[in-house]
């Protein structure tokens, strides 16, 4: 094969040295100011077609595997085919003893608010609530009688007889939104009916209404989609404090009864996320909000709530007209006083079973996952809890780097899709396929941000019937350990240039998918997040950028920190991404508007700083140059512009640009605005200069490997920083390098399915030209690890 | 060819006629107990492709043709190659004393308020005069300055230096919406620019100024389109009494002048209908809105409407946040105030012109265009002006129908397209394309309701450069003869079925074109009304159903009239067609639920219904059992259906219908709504019952023949009256017939360019089919006349 080393030279390096930040790139330079020297260029590592993936693989470390109760051989068999050197019992398995006597770190499982069964059913009063709302009933005279059961499971929920409906609940016209007085309406405890009563007709009424939990929704989705066959399971709220005695004293019993144990992996604490299930034989989803608070009622927090915060939060609150806060929404500041009280309630909850642990000298880990609501592990907070491994279950970078990006010291741990279970692992089922779609994903954003570990979860007998993906996952495992043996932990190179992305929601949300309109649409499976149609972040995550989370609330109160060279508002209208309200705040149009007017960059995809208002859906389409049309100015003239067809952002992409979207409404403001990618004279991607500033528009921007190449070039050039894009850079947009000054290696990868071409710069501007194998990832530079 | 009689026979009469409203159906059947036989069934007339278009062609009448100056020769032999009945001449020309001879009538035009150039240049202040916004300018510190000008035509306007600005002017803040007050800016009439002092920096300001129009906007389209090199044209505003004296002299010799006119031809009367233009050698448009009160501004008429109505009309009233109370908007009452005493004042003006006339022994007939704005032709207060015969331009179906239904015992008389001008007849150019596609879908229209004339514009001598076309136009001038004397002037037959466009302007804009968003993005002519993407109303145009027009008002004040047997209500959200804001009144949302609850069809199309409130987007969701997705709910599930592939709607267009857009965001909220089409799970046409009613929803309905019958069968099926469908019915889609039951005859409608063979129902069921040359139409029937 061919290697064509063309070295430019330095001359490029006096304007980039001062210009680097100090974290990263400074350092780089200090340590090796000839950067093609240190390189080995051994070319004798350069790849060959029949090599095998990796040439430096330790082989064993960095995994956790999944152990499964009488299937020892199995288990050894595997641990030496990946390389684990810790394994633990899933949900549902335990760990045999002879397994418990090997030589690894031992993760053992406690989802403690689900651990025993005892309780909920003496205690149906500790069983976790939420605020439901009924279905919409039309009033055809001047009374309704709603069901309040109707559209929900039956065996999820069980309406609140023990608290006083005329306090906690709330019947609301909807036609008009007013409450309905208590006394126009009651509730039938026998049949879970409220009659209302005095109503307007033909106006529709609706009960927001408390229910317990009567199936933890874990438990519910294994047996009907894995078919377990235990019985049932309940959580408890261990808000309660005999409900929190009772559970301290099972846990207490259970580390006992764990004395190999290493880590303690809490699955997680003390609330589930968000999902409600529809009636039926599948109890198909009717919502799920994996971020959402809506399983943290009780009503002794509702009433310690009102005496701290001196106000009570109402049902409508919690029900926010159907929508039920999904994190789509624009948060109201009562959900976050919400959110706080919950979150340092279950900071509490968590800190005490990680200082019990430690009090027997295990670690503890937490999964996020399950009853993770309320952990908030990008809060301050967080920390106070104490854990030592952050593990996070992963299908692609925006996972990855959810985890990766975390604040704290804890080891970062990755669980992989697919799990080892029988709706994938079936005759006919390809797990192959989903993992290495995973996998592209992941090796991706990991060269910007590794973590420590990764593992997998299920059945070990389920995957060992797919020789295949054993290997194919040993390869997994090598790449990894490879990754990490190779940079020896550092960090790979970034461009100085930071990157915040700006919604409702700032680090609180921080790489949490933002899903759009289009994810409605979309038939999913119900274990893993799949996201349709636009996804920025996914793009994002695999970029050569720092990234950081900033909050509208964040800009208002100290405008944009002095740190940012490019905002990113990525999000549908009135959504928590793209930010709704907060964009007629004049504080923040402002500080934005002078943060771009001063030389900073602005990105905005999907409906950025929309709000209607004032004659303006994005509020600053004079920053954009480009408008949204709703109607109200459709036979309002705009600029007609014809595509920049040499404009920086479309190179390497002019014919592999995937828009999403084809009609965007979306019309140009501004003479000066550039039109990138239109069509039919709705703009897809623009580029406008504002002041000494620049912003990008795109409509959408899926995930695919030449729309991150776009996203790469729009951040450059809205900082203003386009010198930067033959540095650390693979020309070929379907692959990747990833540059290590601290370990003097770097790594090329082919994210494609074919074989690849393409030149890498070095991070002062000389290039190599090589050749990549379909999916391969090639390690250069120094090789002596 | 094939005739196959099939005579269904009486079984369904005993059903049908309960039901038949008592104004057409009910005397069809009385008169006509054995329909078939009284078609006297010759088979010698049912077509051959060698016949001639029509078989029955008076040779003259109907017929109203420019004339040019200097061309006496070609006026004699379009005069008799077109059977022209009246002459007339164009905005430009003049008669000949020699045409002015023949024996025919003679339409003179005359636009008074720009008949006169001598008093606009005496008296500027009395040119009409118009809010204007200027360009939104960003605040850098505290100070801005906002060039008025800029972006605007400078031949076009000249800012107001006569009246105060400090009382007529407003400067706001458009970040925040407020007001700055009158001390904080001042206006430098040197320049033209204002200064705004004490601003928040990086908030954007705007100027609400005053303008005077200095360039007659079709004046300034002729000059720049149509090379015409006469002095530019400027109009006057007659509201000032010492204008509208001078005018009314102007006028009286006029008519000393025009001794051989029988008919003065208004075009219009006194005010302009919007168009902005843009700086630049081809002035292009910024802002058009033809039926918009935008240039009826005046000082002196601001005051008297403060006067009577006890407040003031702002600046910002008229200024809408630059969306100019476009038609598309929903109307504020502070517009409609408006409109109303501006149309008082017009009618005022029009009844003086007429009555002067009158005097004269002179007809009158007015012109809807160019000036027309405050005539309010379906206004009852328009009949107060005495007018003889309605003029409309009409390039399509619903051009044709909103003259065709106008109220008032006017002559309707078209004027066709393209205009004799050298923008379509120039060389290369193909007026007979233009000309035939709107001729088909006039025809369409016209088999409903059809006017008495029709007419042509423009230039003679450009027409006959085109052979082709002149014999074409002979073919449309024999056809819509024939129409006149198969049908003697009666109604053609329709259903028992009574449709309402409800939005928010009711009659007012009864048949004007509801654009969508989609038209922002059309690149069009600027003469010529062109739809872009959806166009229910054209295809409602030719459906054999009776219309009525509903504003939203009239519902929150009386209900559904009795008579209606569906509703329509299609539009974009939180426009007027839609009607935005009104869905959240509770008694215009309880009165169309509880319509269709009773037994009424609703059709919603676009965004029907719709403004976000209290959870819902479509208010009335649950009658559609269909809701659009925002953003807010994307991981709320909905019933996935699947479509219904027999349904009543889709018959005869499983193939062929057109629904537009393909990704309406558009979901089911309950199972029970049925799809009839829909994309990727992205619902297009759905169906549902409510109560005893019936609902349908379409995401889009663009023109197509297709799609008309599309609508035709909602209808029915919206009404309960699917057992309509094989009266009076072509079952063709690209088909149509219309059955005269006073005149005893049929029409059978070719609306495609391919020969195409269909079944012809008649009324009582019974049928025959039959072959139609491509474009042809054949009367069948009676054929005595």
């Amino acid at each position: 094969m061919v290697i064509i080393v063309n070295y430019n030279g330095f001359h490029s390096f006096s304007t980039l040295i001062p210009l680097l930040s100090p974290r990263h790139s400074l350092q780089y330079f200090q340590h090796n100011r000839k950067p093609p020297k240190k390189f080995n260029m051994d070319t004798s590592i350069i790849p060959d077609e029949h090599e095998p993936l990796s040439r430096v693989h330790p082989k064993t470390g960095r995994v956790t595997l999944p152990v499964e109760a009488g299937k020892e051989d199995l288990v050894h068999k595997m641990i030496d085919a990946w390389g684990a050197d810790a394994i633990r019992d899933s949900d549902g398995t335990e760990l045999s003893e002879e397994l418990k006597q090997l030589n690894l770190d031992i993760y053992s499982v406690i989802c403690l608010v689900r651990a025993e069964q005892e309780w909920p059913r003496k205690h149906p009063e500790h069983l976790p609530q939420k605020y439901l709302i009924s279905e919409a009933v039309t009033a055809r005279g001047t009374e309704v009688e709603i069901d309040l059961m109707r559209g929900y499971h039956p065996r999820k929920y069980r309406v609140d007889t023990i608290n006083d409906a005329r306090k906690y609940w709330e019947v609301i016209d909807r036609t008009t939104g007013a409450v309905v007085p208590v006394g126009h309406w009651s509730f039938d405890a026998s049949n879970a009916k409220v009659r209302v009563t005095g109503c307007n007709p033909y106006h529709v009424y609706t009960v927001n209404f408390l229910a317990y939990v009567t199936w933890d929704a874990t438990s519910m989705y294994n047996h009907i989609t894995n078919g377990w066959d235990r019985p049932r399971v309940m959580s408890v709220d261990p808000y309660h404090p005999e409900c929190r005695e009772h559970l301290m004293r099972v846990y207490e019993k259970w580390l006992d009864a764990h004395p190999q144990t290493n880590v303690v992996r809490l699955t997680t604490l003390a609330y589930h996320f968000a999902v409600d299930s529809a009636p039926g034989e599948t109890a198909p989803d009717r919502f799920r909000d994996w971020t959402g608070y809506q399983e943290t009622v009780s009503v002794r927090a509702l009433e310690d709530f009102a005496r701290e915060y001196g106000y009570r939060m109402r049902p409508e609150d919690f029900v926010d007209q159907g929508f039920y806060n999904h994190t789509s929404r624009v948060p109201s500041q009562r959900y976050l006083d919400w959110i706080e009280f919950i979150h340092r309630f279950v900071v509490d909850f968590g800190r005490e079973m990680v200082e019990r642990a430690n009090a027997r000298g295990k670690r503890t880990g937490i999964f996020w996952g399950d009853h993770w609501t309320g952990v908030e592990p990008y809060s301050p907070a967080f920390q106070k809890m104490g854990v030592d491994i952050h593990i996070g279950a992963a299908e692609d970078g925006v996972a990855l780097r959810r985890v990766s990006d975390a604040p704290g010291p804890q080891v970062k741990e990755l669980r992989f899709y697919p799990y080892f279970f029988p709706d994938v692992f079936a005759d006919g089922g390809n797990p192959i396929e989903e993992s290495l779609s995973n996998w592209l994903k992941i090796r991706r954003a990991m060269l910007r941000q590794p973590v420590d570990r990764i593992g997998y979860g299920g059945y070990l007998s389920l995957a060992t019937k797919f020789p295949d993906f054993v290997d194919h996952v040993r390869g997994i495992c090598e790449e990894f350990r490879e990754l990490h043996e190779r940079t020896r932990g550092s960090q790979s190179w970034k461009g100085p240039v930071k990157v915040a992305i700006l919604n409702a929601w700032g680090k609180r949300r921080a790489w949490i998918n933002s899903f759009g309109i289009p994810q409605k649409f979309l038939i999913k499976r119900p274990d893993v997040i799949q996201v349709a149609g636009t996804n920025l972040l996914e793009c994002l995550a695999g970029l050569p950028v720092e990234v950081e989370w900033l909050s509208l609330a964040e800009i208002e109160q100290s405008g944009v920190p002095g740190d940012i060279s490019v905002i990113i508002n990525d999000g549908d209208a009135d959504t928590a991404w793209s930010g709704g309200h907060w964009w007629i705040n004049p504080k923040v149009a402002a500080a934005v508007r002078a943060f771009v007017d001063s030389g900073g960059g602005l990105i905005g995809c999907r409906a950025p700083t929309a709000h209607f208002h004032e004659g303006r859906f994005f509020q600053l389409s004079d920053v954009f140059g480009v408008e949204k049309e709703l109607g109200h100015s459709v036979q309002t003239a705009c600029p007609r512009l014809t595509v920049e067809s040499d404009h920086f952002i479309r190179a390497d992409t002019a014919d592999s640009f995937d828009p999403g979207i084809r009609h965007s409404h979306v019309f140009a403001t501004d003479p000066t605005t550039t039109a990138i990618y239109e069509h039919d004279g709705h703009l897809l991607v623009t580029a406008h200069p504002f002041g000494k500033g620049r912003a990008v528009f795109m409509a959408e921007l899926p995930y695919s490997l030449p729309n991150a190449r776009v996203l790469y070039r729009s951040i450059l050039w809205a900082a203003g920083r386009e010198d930067l894009v033959e540095r650390a850079f693979s020309t070929n947009p379907l692959t990747d390098c990833a540059f290590y000054e601290d370990s003097k290696c770097f790594a090329v990868a082919n994210n494609s399915g074919e074989k690849q071409r393409t030149t890498v710069y070095y991070p002062d501007g000389s290039s190599i030209e090589l050749d990549l194998r379909p999916h391969g990832i090639e390690w250069l530079g120094d090789t002596s690890v």
